[in-house]
């Protein structure tokens, strides 16, 4: 049964919503994915949101672009926490799409993360579920451990070859 | 029976929008008022989108602030012209509320007008009326006749008594 | 007898612009392209507005970029309804399109859709004549139920083979 | 003992993040302000963020301005979820703020809300912690409910008195 | 006979272009001022530019805010040169004018100076036509020996009187 | 002798540059081209600007891209006009160019044309020139005539060949 | 003899720009106050940099507004460091003055504050001072102690009378 | 033992952070590079800076994309000059990166240079290390003569073989 449902506008946002996908997967975490456009399939989204919690979801990450009204339609029909994922535009960089999910009105936040930024949404899914799961803490821990294991090499690595060979390699 | 809906995402939006309400009025064109919330009040949002056409409505204008949802929200659920207003932001001064509204996805259309532009969303709305009402077409003919007549009378007078004194009264 | 008419500053709007031609044609609604620069073709573009009532246009549709005056100045012309669609630019990506189409002074309402959102322009005018044509109704509302089967059919596909097939095919 | 920690990186940001507080208290969640400046208190800054798991804390609320650091400098000592209000700057509307929180890299998220939108934060603060405390989950049923009432209430009494009246009330 | 036009979109741009009017008066250079709406007065505005060239005008000056067309749509019909001044609007601070004044398309341009800059307007025309009129010239010359006299009149009270009592004075 | 200076910040910006150039050769009027920093090489741009009047210039074309200061500094040393022509950038596609070049100060105008617009600032610089020259006056007509007659051409060619095949010539 | 110049291009901007002067006064460091506009006075404005270096400056703060060019052109005449401090404008709040400042093109650095920081540009040439002065180093190091005490301070004053009294005193 | 730290975020922001280490290696000033992420490798970071001075370091160049931290938290432990490099983002074009970097509160500053500006740094901190180190102004005197030398040799160029040849070659 899936714990987080990974939910965007249109299958053009699939290349940078499955990071959000990969990062569950990683942690072992189940989720689904759902094209669920706010104007195109209105009741479907609306019956999505308001049985989640029902479902058993713990979060919904929802990623859409340009007048992204996805995220916050989405939060008007549940109370489990529902993260943003602003999609990159082609005419306005994304600009849009995160004014539009950022700035909620009072009443019904959506948890906003950075234009394309799905692996956080991720992420942030996994450090609210970590508060009753104790394995996913430490699980957190380590990636974050990996994470900084990970830049040391790079600065020994560069440290060793200079930045001319870093950068042609 | 109301043929336009001048609907809004909250009250605090309604000094800006009964602007189009005084212009229905001066066209003669019944109208109604209605708080709307996309994400406050879905459901009653829904309903009033979705029976609109039904209820003889020739054109929904809708405003709305910040993350502006609800005219891209109603837009979903009705054929008839959405007409978008965005509200001016203390924050960011109206451009989230802007790109909240024009930038919709290929399929659902809002018609767009300026900041704060309530009251061309009414122009707007009876000129799409008059296609089919001739009265109205006469109307607007002399709105814009009186609108020049207006520009030229303050030309007389700026040539009359000059720029300064023009300004001082 | 075209209905709508579609105008462009440029011939290089026509990419954009076509769009509209396309859904139009679809819809079975006549049209008629025509370049139309409020700057270099003054007098013409002035003429093709002032007489558009009385052709029979029920809407224009008119593109533009950058100091984007093209819909502004035909608004001024005509009281049938106009339909901006600002084109993305080299320089600012479309926002200076945007803001000289959306920004029109009280009198003279400009209905503005998303950068290159020349599909949508089309659909809009399309929900106007709807007004008055049943048969355009119907056809609408069967647009928009193919819109939402095609949705649908994209969430079994994704269902049943997964992002990443999903994403290679 | 507090479940929530709301910091900001100044006192001036008090006016805006107290409202967190409110809605905290009005469901009765423990709560602790703390000023806890990323730049110029760097040390316990860090000291906050790297003890608040093991102090209980299930989120934290962190509000800055300008090159809005405190978020993300929290984010980056503990795994608990850490929301990040844009306090609205005086030279640039707090869209500094806004980028300088929301635009985190990969692996560190902040979960965003709207400028100066602390009290959606706590709203985020209790859906998150809602998960697990079913005695809140109806509380913000009920809030929500009361919304939606109050949307109700005001519609009617638009209708009864009508928009001239209800803006001068 | 006047020199040069000084024209504005509405008589609410008058207190800022009056600037224009005034540094023109300096300079004794004869000039005229006229409400000349783009939008709401096309065919004035039309006959107002194209017979500018016959009438004697060596320049126009011509201010406008939000979707600011008149001084493109000015310069559409003529040649003489048009100086745009983009006036400061309540929304978007006047980078709706801006953008809609300086972004003009390839074959009809128009000199843009700041936003509310019309004093340099004034002083861009008094430069053109200098180049005609040596008498012009010197006094230009004296114009700026006037303001570096002025500049360093402010540096010797502010060296003698310190930043504090210069403040305060 | 060269009667228009056409300036640039770095030989980067000759390519747009050069279309200034093209204009003022297809108008047979005399030009030179100088690379003239504003950082780099400040006292020979002093020394340009400064002779540019007794060496006949009528008026300077100055493009630059960034922080960009040469048209205003060109400004300060001379009283002959000054086009200023910002560059679009890698980084902020022109806005900072536009916004360095075009808030000048009270007393130091620059005429600014679009982003990369350098055939304009030409366009500009001839009908200043033309105030005096009546032969300049009638190729600009001239010109005009025949950006006109190139839309009409195009417009008889859509309109024969229809938008697709005209798309894919 | 003084250390640092504090220049402007306004006696405008000396309201913000005293507060250099403030912090330099408080670390007993002598500094003189310059009235300096690269465009009203640029004779005087490249002798004051150009000897700025012989004179025994160890450090240039300017500020400017709008098309802000004073920094950079200072430090095209010298190699001392030359600090920027973008002014607040009322039209663009200072985001052209950033701009025109912060973007100079490579081989000619200007070190950019923040927006009216004219603050932390005094405290930068301390900290530029400091690195050959050691007295400087440790009142540097003293000023941090004393800015952390003084947010400790307000903490605790926040823990003892909660937010409410807080805001009200 | 290195005098300057060359510090970035991401082993992505090395193309970019190389510059500087170019600049610095052509001026013989000994440098290191570190990969030092305020997010990923907090404990890390703050040790580097905070020991930066006993180490001898004379100035820290910290380049940094998106909610750029990195610049700001090192200079909050820190009171060696501390140069801040924008670093170009694909979603905002470095804008988050600038405003994330320059706009810091009062009391720590951090001298930022252009987006991708990491030449420029290098020279600041040249130019900040001159005022101690005589030989270094002879250098840095010698690199502007070589500069204004090269663009008087493109000028040459472009004089003898105009801009059609200069471009092509």
């Amino acid at each position: 049964m899936p714990k987080i449902g990974i939910i965007m506008g249109s299958d053009s946002d699939l290349g940078v919503m499955q990071e959000a996908g990969k990062v569950l997967q990683d942690f072992g975490v189940d989720f689904e994915y759902k094209i669920c456009s706010a104007h195109r399939l209105p009741y479907e989204t609306e019956r999505y949101a308001s049985t989640a919690s029902e479902r058993g979801l713990q979060a919904i990450i929802a990623g859409a672009g340009g007048a992204a009204h996805l995220p916050g339609v989405i939060a008007a029909y549940t109370i489990i926490p529902v993260i943003g994922v602003p999609i990159k535009t082609n005419t306005l960089s994304g600009i849009d799409s995160l004014y539009s999910i950022v700035q909620m009105p009072r009443g019904i936040p959506v948890a906003t993360v950075a234009i394309n930024g799905a692996a956080n949404a991720a992420l942030l899914a996994l450090q609210i579920m970590a508060l009753q799961e104790h394995a996913l803490q430490q699980k957190l821990l380590d990636f974050r451990a990996d994470m900084a294991h990970e830049v040391m090499l790079k600065n020994k690595k560069l440290n060793e070859i200079g930045a001319k060979d870093y950068l042609e390699k």
